[in-house]
């Protein structure tokens, strides 16, 4: 079966506000390195497929820069939303393209801003995926991250036994999906075995289409009616966001679907959801301080700091995020900057 | 005896960095005003003397400044340094220049960075200032401060019994100075009785150039080359300051002289030392921070927030200084934020 893969490119960029923001998500931030995590993502998938097998959905604000990132990609395989409508219309929207093509392909579906530490490690684990796919058809999959500590950030999956098995991994049915767990949850959950749930997933594309017809029947509608469309009206993709409801497909099928199946793998992966994880990630001073730009820090232990335009300078300071975006400068806690995109609604309703 | 007041603007602005900086040091600053402590100092003397009985002396970079902040002040009393050489030689320099005009002159020292609540009250000291000179023209007499709390930024002075009063006023001789405290030695300071030095003085003219004869003989004589030369020869100011020794008047005169007498007071006085101070300064919100320019805080408390281009946003910080100056940003706790001066030495000398 060939495999296509898609890679949501949408976010908003709140989490790593104020460094990412409107027009400028963290997918096109270049965190630590040279390469936006959009390029990165493209890159870490190209020894799989070719370029006409590599689709990307993205937000219309930001479709030119995408194009520019990824010369290589044809411009048909960027998927441009017209308004954010969550992960299930996106996947949807992608699957019906590629369905277009070749309704028994593999779609693999990751999003465009996660930092994978070991990538051939991540490929071997969509190798394994595909040839399980071969093998079992029906399931749709998702990678599960074995937790290295007890993360309040990740929902977690709880797996029941193999399925099969090869090459060091293994396809495990899931027996359920857990929401983001507190921290005395998510010490229980690492106790259980559970694994964090990464959001990339794998399946055929009739399978999850078929899928949509049981869990989002509406929707399915709406995918048909795109599906007959989409090469003679204009407003075809228009059209169907503007019908369909934002939903998840965590929410929306793979939480209700019966034939789910997890990948337990470690390649050093985050989703980079905020300024604590780009401490984790990134390499830090014998302080323990992880700095960007022109920074000098007396005193200072265990911070994370960015500074863009300005000279930043810390003194004993412990255990703090301070980024210098270019309209904003956020303080906060490590432990708290988790709370980021929350106080950016709330100062966005009340400012 | 006439009265003359020296305005001394010479200060390097580094302990409100990075909100002053060279160029901008914290006289030419508007703190939660519109005037700049400059003009404030300017003003609050103004119900005492004739504009041309109002020196300014200050540094050559920031002269220009000086003279739009102060456009009454006649253009020859603005007394410029051609570099910064402490107090004493500012303070002999100037006193020459007005001894030349009436040596028995009464002359009033002030730096141009203090912030002072109580400005009728602070003249009401001075007035009383001026008649114990009349009574006891041989005094150094300097403004001490009533402390209100343990501080460990100001010097202290030790008085001894009153040698004549009025109006709520004294006049004591001095015991001894001292330096800044630790925080059990600035308590127990206070348990005595001691005074903040304010570093503002009131003297004869004649008589501070004695002293200078008698504590710093070799400034004194290149004082008198000063004094002959000051009117013929352009380069005499500049030979002046390449000559002398850099040195307080404090260190040269203040501890060393004999009749050394401290008016204490309380007019609310702060030289705004340090952020900290800021926030013990200006008004704060219901949770005790004291905020400028475009800030957000979220469960935040204690905090002075300084923001000048940018937004700032603060997320559970709390008795934390955060500066955004023009070319820099500062974070600190605010119990460190008279380390700020230091660090930057050394940050100038590393960088």
């Amino acid at each position: 079966m060939p495999q296509h893969i898609v890679i949501m490119a949408g976010g908003k960029g709140e989490r790593l506000w104020p460094l990412s923001r409107e027009g400028k998500p963290k997918q096109l931030l270049s965190l630590g390195g040279e390469k936006t995590l959009l390029r990165k993502t493209f890159e870490r998938v190209q020894p799989l497929v070719l370029p006409q097998q590599i689709y990307v959905v993205t937000g219309s604000d930001i479709s030119e820069q995408v194009r520019k990132e990824l010369p290589e990609l044809p411009k048909e395989n960027i998927l441009v939303e017209p308004f954010p409508k969550n992960t299930a219309p996106c996947i949807g929207y992608a699957a019906t393209v590629i369905a277009q093509k070749n309704p028994q392909a593999i779609m693999v579906v990751l999003p465009a801003d996660h930092s994978i530490a070991d990538e051939e490690g991540f490929r071997r684990a969509l190798r394994f995926g595909f040839a399980s796919l071969e093998q079992h058809p029906e399931f749709l999959i998702t990678l599960g991250i074995v937790p290295d500590h007890a993360e309040t950030g990740y929902g977690y999956i709880a797996p029941e036994q193999p399925i099969c098995g090869r090459d060091g991994f293994s396809l495990r049915k899931v027996k359920a999906f857990h929401e983001k767990p507190d921290a005395k949850k998510a010490k229980k959950y690492i106790q259980e075995g559970y694994f964090w749930n990464s959001g990339m997933f794998l399946w055929r594309v009739d399978v999850i289409l078929r899928e949509f017809g049981a869990y989002l029947p509406l929707m399915h509608e709406h995918l048909l009616a795109l599906n007959s469309t989409l090469n003679r009206d204009r407003n075809a993709v228009t059209d169907f966001y503007k019908n369909v409801e934002a939903i998840s497909i965590d929410y929306g099928i793979m939480e209700k679907a019966k034939d789910v199946a997890v990948i337990p793998a470690s390649f050093g992966w985050s989703d980079i959801g905020s300024w604590d994880s780009i401490g984790k990630i990134l390499p830090h001073d014998a302080a323990g301080n992880t700095v960007q730009g022109d920074v000098v820090s007396y005193e200072s232990a265990n911070n994370v700091v960015w500074a863009t335009e300005k000279k930043l300078m810390l003194i004993g300071v412990e255990d703090m995020v301070v980024v210098e975006g270019e309209e904003a400068i956020l303080v906060c806690p490590r432990e708290r900057s988790q709370d980021v995109s929350t106080f950016l609604k709330k100062m966005k309703k009340e400012f």
